[in-house]
């Protein structure tokens, strides 16, 4: 047991070294993320994000990875290795859920990595022993249970079944690449200062690093198989980027390689696609099959290729993102068109209704869009970043942060089923791995906001926060003041600066009506380079101050014609955020089933403050209510209907991300819009 | 064995006794199915089909049978049961493919029992000869395996999974009821005068009775469980309806009352609604859950409720039909709007791309449809028959007959996958429901055509066929002449009429964009009654004509604007045919992805002669072709695209049942169009 219980310091300087994706110094990146103290959320709607992930989200996971069973495996792995052999069920234990419940246990502990370096929490520390005694036990648990050859998986090891022996569907390595992104998060902050933070991050690197010589001494070099599921290749780059142990990344760029070539086998008749296993990596053109599997499988593509310096590898990775973002992406920046075998659809095959868009696959997309924009610098993938964390992450979490969604759909019919479950947000899943996937991103969120290139710090991300980044010249600190997504004003102070000059970069969020930029004052150019960023270069000094208002007029959005599913239809979008009309705020009369919009009528808004949601800002706007077919009507007919001919009615518009948290009723992104000649 | 050696005699007369779906003279119906010798196709496409399904179709299902094992089962089931106890497989012997292959052979009994009372076939009986061995061989196989107390089920008995102990997911009951209606269809046609026929009837129906009072023995006045699909409930009825015997309608009105009490159990999570298990059937308003399972259910409502003379649930089945038809059916006739669990959607929910709309729901739709027609003599079952046989079902096979769809979408993009299936057509399926069942229904069709209700003889359905009625005053008989759906002109020739008045009602087709009417030369009105039918009433003699010019004009229409998935969207139908474009038929810069219709542009009517589809009519109109958007660029955009910016192209459709016989390029039924103002 580590010591935890002499009182956290509260005063303790943040001493970070590092976050998610954290490249070697010789890696070819663009980019820099921010290291040593790094940023801090320190006020916005993020910052209280993160707060509601640790005072309300993670204290659910720590209850429900007990209820659920996780944890039982774990001791059930424990026992039956302190019994005998370590393998096969003589002791009677019975496994629980699915085989990948050791990943939830792993992920919580990479949320908790990063919350034990944010800061003691309040209550004299009560949130920070909480969370670090969880984790004390847990990873107690873990070296009680590992094996003597350093093998490791509660599933395995309790149920008997041969190790690697179904590695389409075991989840093996998916479960210890998880455990290495716990124990890399919990190195990478381990200098929090708190007491016994340091022992815990030791003792949880050595659990991992034991599991991955573990799979080097039985995959290195071999022909082995695949797992199933990606997320080893990210995993094992990551712990070579902690430890500089070379034998993790050949591991990870073999796994890489030898992905396409049948070597993953099959996971119940689904096919090679849905488990990337078609073609390589490097011949493939667009993400197909399972969609959090093909994106955490780029986030270990682009971890290789800029390890390596292996530049057609991770140009194959940007034409894929392109691709995917041309034609298989959301407005919510979300992906995964279909239920079936939560997969990616046919390119423009975008269902607002049948969205699948999970949850994990949005912040999927987000780690590998962080990856590509320090590889690249360029502002399109904190653009695509900026709409997921906003909207298709966004809203994947209640106003409580109680509830969660696995899948994310643009539009809720009434009467809504999917088997049984009319698709509310549940507070866990019997698949549960969204909940603490939620829970470790939001604890990590500050990594993500800034990095570094060469003598200039980029802003990327626009929030309440202190950003604190080692240039050439020396540390440029900023305290950045922002009320975004409500409002487009920025304002960067400077509290320290380098000798000499320096850049101060700020991303021009492609969402923006219209820029203005003043330095001290005075007025400045507004216009972005070519990666999308402005750069004020100068000499700076303390108390230098560059304010940014940013256009968040609210806007109508209309889809290129190629994508059948929203053909006729716009969208309301403001600044960042993605509105949809929720029948809650409806007039009775006024079914989401049968309005539309006439032309593209004005959008008024106000600031709210909702039950149930909280405060908000909402836009009024105009739409025509049509009648409903007769029942027992066929509906197609040889003559197009008129749905210019009903009654006007005020309709209100909400951000998408606070969705469902009110009634079950209709929620629709895309509003029909009158065809025109019966306007 | 059958002595099955003598000649079929080829003028043997055609002595059908019934056909499906046969109501008891004291059944609550408003019309009754032609008994006797009834009708024949002897002309036009149905006929076409059917001889198609005889000739190619049948062949394949024989050699499919023995080569994904399903006759195997048997045998390792009739071993077994030669070898000892009949159950748990001591024999070595290895189970094949789904619980439900018994099925599959079964359906394919059916077909044959149809088609061996059809007429003896070409070559000198050879098809014939070879469609009777083959049931006599099935029919052995059957009688080896089932056990003394009743019990058939090669799944079972050959893995020793103990009977009826997962009926969610078992299907024994399913099984049992394919080979109660094989066994009924067989009865149904037994005096066909064929050599051996009687004999191969008596045979069969003996298993399928001893298994049907198994049932009763085990399960009436039960609550042991339901079936997780439904089929028992209108094969009891049948078999009740062949027999007599009181206890099978009483059993089948069982199942139906006990349905929506949770007694079905679970399969695999999916769910109560997915087994129709989550409400009292008179208390469900609209079809949930599994599209085929639901529509199977709904004709064994309506057969109990017809039999039993229970009108409020002949009342409730009508309703839910009214319900799916205006909201949750395709232009095509098709349901299941979702893949997932191969279900119905939410209302409204009908995506053309990811339309399930699996080939046996369509069957289950008909089958359906036809009852409640018989229940209530209305034309608008008749009409969506119509529009599923042409359409939904007819689209289902290869124009040679020897490959099928189980998934019907209403379009296809580039580079479709479902999973690694490129949604092309199979010889054969690993689950392989449909195949057999579009052969039993082929094998039946001319059933279809015809009812009587009192003194009159009501024509359904038009193409070239013979048609023999019981009238109150005798046989009315007429030889029928169309070429559907091609033309639109049917010529009903008597040949034989009763004494005094009696009426012959033709359905004034729903499609038909004008009628002309002649009696005996002579224009006679063409407006239906309230039930949809023209009803002429008079007495005929042999030699009087009545000719029906139905309008076939082809025609533009559109969705309601409730249908978000096709808005701003036009088809083009021709008589009872929906058409589609193909990306075979189209100029090389003509992309069906960036196509749209200005307006309603002219449609031009051809017949033709493809390479691949043969005979057919073809239709010619007007399009725009619009560039795609640039690779990599976000496609949701401040202001709507313009489609109608394009270059005018000439597109061709063709009918939807024929596509997808020449390369595996897209498709789509619905074309979008240039918006109003933009044309």
């Amino acid at each position: 047991m580590t010591d935890l219980d002499a009182s956290p310091r509260a005063a303790a300087p943040t001493r970070v070294q590092a976050g998610p994706a954290h490249p070697t110094p010789g890696a070819r990146t663009a980019h820099r993320p921010l290291a040593g103290p790094g940023a801090a959320l320190t006020g916005g709607l993020l910052h209280d994000w993160q707060q509601r992930n640790r005072e309300a989200s993670l204290p659910l996971a720590l209850r429900q990875l007990e209820v659920a069973g996780n944890l039982d495996n774990m001791r059930a792995a424990a026992a039956i290795r302190k019994g005998g052999d370590g393998q096969g069920s003589t002791t009677g234990a019975e496994y629980h859920g699915p085989v990948f419940m050791d990943s939830d246990i792993y992920k919580t502990l990479e949320a908790i990595g990063w919350e034990l370096a944010r800061d003691p929490g309040g209550a004299g520390g009560d949130s920070w022993r909480a969370l670090a005694s969880f984790a004390d036990g847990a990873i107690g648990l873990l070296e009680q249970a590992q094996l003597d050859d350093g093998y490791l998986d509660s599933y395995i090891q309790v149920s008997g079944e041969p190790r690697y022996g179904r590695l389409a569907s075991s989840h093996e390595m998916y479960c210890a690449g998880h455990l290495i992104q716990a124990a890399v998060a919990m190195a990478r902050t381990a200098r929090s200062g708190q007491p016994g933070h340091e022992e815990l991050a030791g003792r949880l690197l050595a659990v991992a690093q034991r599991v991955a010589d573990h799979l080097v001494a039985t995959f290195a070099g071999q022909e082995k198989g695949l797992d199933g599921h990606p997320e080893i290749e990210t995993a094992l780059a990551e712990l070579y980027r902690a430890t500089g142990q070379r034998a993790y990344l050949d591991l990870a760029r073999q796994f890489v390689d030898q992905r396409g070539h049948g070597l993953a086998g099959d996971h119940h008749g689904h096919g090679q696609r849905y488990l990337q296993d078609r073609l390589p990596i490097r011949d493939t053109l667009t993400e197909e099959g399972h969609a959090v599997r093909a994106m955490y499988l780029e986030a270990g593509v682009v971890d290789v290729a800029v390890e390596t310096g292996d530049r057609p590898l991770l140009e194959s990775s940007i034409a894929r993102w392109e691709d995917m973002v041309a034609t298989k992406t959301y407005l919510t920046g979300g992906n995964g068109s279909r239920h079936s075998h939560e997969s990616f659809g046919d390119r423009f095959e975008l269902p607002p209704d049948r969205a699948y868009n999970e949850t994990c696959a949005a912040i999927a997309s987000f780690h590998w869009s962080w990856r590509l924009l320090l590889a690249t610098g360029e502002a399109r993938y904190a653009d695509l970043m900026e709409r997921l964390l906003y909207n298709a992450f966004g809203a994947s979490i209640s106003t409580d942060g109680q509830r969660f969604f696995y899948v994310n759909p643009l539009q809720r019919r009434y009467d809504h089923f999917e088997g049984d479950d009319p698709g509310r947000r549940h507070e866990w899943f019997s698949c549960a791995c969204c909940p603490p996937n939620i829970m470790r991103l939001l604890a990590s969120l500050q990594f993500y906001l800034a990095s570094t290139a060469g003598d200039t710090l980029f802003v990327h991300q626009f929030t309440g926060a202190t950003v604190q980044a080692p240039l050439a010249g020396g540390v440029l600190k900023l305290t950045m003041t922002a009320d975004l997504p409500w409002s487009g004003r920025v304002t960067a102070r400077v509290d320290q600066a380098p000798d000499g000059r320096c850049g101060l970069a700020l991303r021009i969020p492609s969402w923006s009506t219209g820029t203005e930029i003043r330095v001290n004052g005075e007025p400045a150019s507004a216009d972005p380079d070519e990666h999308g960023y402005l750069v004020i270069d100068r000499d700076w000094a303390s108390g230098d101050e560059v304010t940014a208002e940013f256009g968040v007029t609210a806007r109508w959005v209309y889809p290129d014609p190629v994508i059948d599913s929203v053909r006729g239809c716009a969208a309301i979008e403001r600044g960042p955020l993605v509105y949809c009309l929720e029948q809650a705020d409806q007039p009775e009369r006024a079914d989401l089933a049968h309005l539309a919009i006439p032309g593209a009528p004005p959008l008024r808004e106000r600031r709210a403050d909702l039950p149930g949601i909280g405060a908000t800002v909402v836009i009024d706007t105009d739409a025509v209510h049509h009648t409903a077919p007769a029942p027992g009507h066929w509906p197609y007919r040889p003559a197009p209907g008129d749905p210019g001919a009903g009654e006007r009615v005020a309709v209100t518009a909400v951000p998408y991300f606070q969705w469902d948290n009110r009634d079950g009723r209709p929620m629709r992104v895309w509003i029909p819009q009158v065809p025109s000649a019966t306007r």
